[in-house]
């Protein structure tokens, strides 16, 4: 498991590049494919992920991983799509045995929504109610519309991790609709790697954890998601069509700091850890805005 | 109003491109211009769109209009933003005296979901609820974060129209939500003109005006809008940077064809016609999907 590619986007004195972790450092791949391939989303759109693991693995660190500023695995993605809740919710399971939803909730978050791993989460002056959610992260290879469940997960490049971080009063700060709530400037995370995704036992069933200052806040499996990776994939195709390098993060296990009663958000100082198997733990702080 | 600038983006041959109308004709821009600025989202973004009109003036056009396909006007924007409801509604006016919402509802759309003005609107096999809305769009000149109400008009670099088409039952396909029904690729379309903003009254009490098949559907003045183009730009940077290039979609008038009873859903063959004063006439048909 902790020998699969982990591939990651950075920045190195100013300069945006990407490249492969090797141990506590990383070999720049930017300086050798970057003209070729600005971004990993064209590195996957190449379907290159694989040859340049191997190209690059005898090749020594450029850079110490202390050195770099991780940046979310694809800057520029064509389309960053959410699924909503998507793990049963142990109050529902037990208390009102509700049905679970027929389709998948979506929403749609802008990359500067997001910052890097190892990076301050930004707690805004409109709101106390910054909020945590680890999510696993899908990154698409092969585009399609109306894709097919069967054939979906071959149309899956790599994984990542997501904090889907949230300012809670803002998602329902209008009649409908989250937007607003989600796309706070750097209220989330994604990272730190992109791993390339080859087996499907790297979803089947991997647990996946969220931490805040050490303590467990949400644990769950992927065997248990209401809306599995491959019928996202065939829903959200019925619609759009998807493309190489578009982002789909995949809901969120029960346990956010809204559930406390009363809720417990983050603080600046809080340390925040999404962790699953075989995709590795994304870390981020929480600050105030500057 | 008519000798108003108005830009294009539009494709010849199979090239992307943008221009400037001159009479029913185009001036290409691309050709002059499009290694320094490759879209009209760089030329906003350098502050030239005045400077372009000006220059370009004098040339003889390029090719004739019905010899390109106009494109949306900003292809890849950095956001695409829509506001909901944001016309008094009739029934609500005179039958439950509701007060407004207290904030803007915003949903994002995908660029893939417009096409270009003169270009069939696309009714998936999903549904036979295909909608119009017929709105008006403001184009991002200065970015900025937390734009101050009184200063937002001088934000706007451009003006241009959308037909904010909807899968109406898609909307309440999952439990919350719209994004699924505002995002069917090519259901709706923004265009034909970029026109520069320049001078309050080009939004201050402006006519918008839908008309399915030349019969009028929607009509209302900007002067009657819940939320002020001012308010809805201070409102989104507030948690959002808007940056130049950005579009936002500023809602529709009542008389979409799901308030009629029954409701009337647009059928191949339809011609959608969404008019605003000094910004033009956008035009659509409606096509199966093939």
């Amino acid at each position: 498991m902790t020998d699969r590619p982990r591939f990651a986007a950075f920045s190195h004195q100013g300069t945006l590049k990407y490249g492969l972790a090797k141990g506590e450092g990383i070999i720049d791949l930017s300086k050798r494919h970057g003209e070729r391939w600005p971004s990993l989303r064209e590195v996957i759109a190449a379907g290159a992920l694989a040859r340049l693991a191997e190209e690059a693995s005898s090749l020594p660190p450029d850079y110490a991983l202390s050195d770099i500023t991780f940046e979310i695995p694809i800057p520029a993605p064509e389309k960053l799509i959410c699924v909503g809740v998507n793990f049963p919710d142990r109050n529902e399971e037990y208390k009102d045995g509700q049905a679970a939803p027929a389709n998948p909730s979506l929403f749609i978050r802008f990359p500067r929504s997001f910052t890097g791993h190892g990076r301050p989460l930004i707690r805004p002056p409109e709101s106390p109610q910054l909020d945590y959610e680890g999510e696993i992260v899908i990154v698409i290879g092969k585009g399609g519309r109306r894709i097919a469940e069967a054939e979906a997960l071959g149309h899956i490049a790599a994984l990542s991790l997501c904090n889907e971080g949230t300012i809670r009063d803002w998602v329902r700060h209008a009649k409908f609709n989250v937007t607003q709530g989600k796309n706070f400037d750097r209220t989330g995370s994604i990272g730190p790697w992109l791993v390339p995704y080859t087996d499907s036992a790297q979803l089947a069933d991997i647990e996946l954890t969220t931490r805040v200052n050490g303590e467990l806040r949400q644990q769950d499996r992927t065997s248990r998601m209401i809306f599995s990776f491959s019928r996202i994939i065939a829903y959200i195709s019925t619609f759009t069509t998807l493309v190489p390098g578009d982002v789909i993060v995949t809901g969120t296990p029960t346990g956010a700091g809204a559930r406390f009663d009363p809720p417990i958000w983050l603080k600046p100082g809080d340390v925040v850890e999404v962790s699953a198997q075989g995709i590795g733990t994304l870390t981020n702080t929480i600050a105030d805005e500057a």
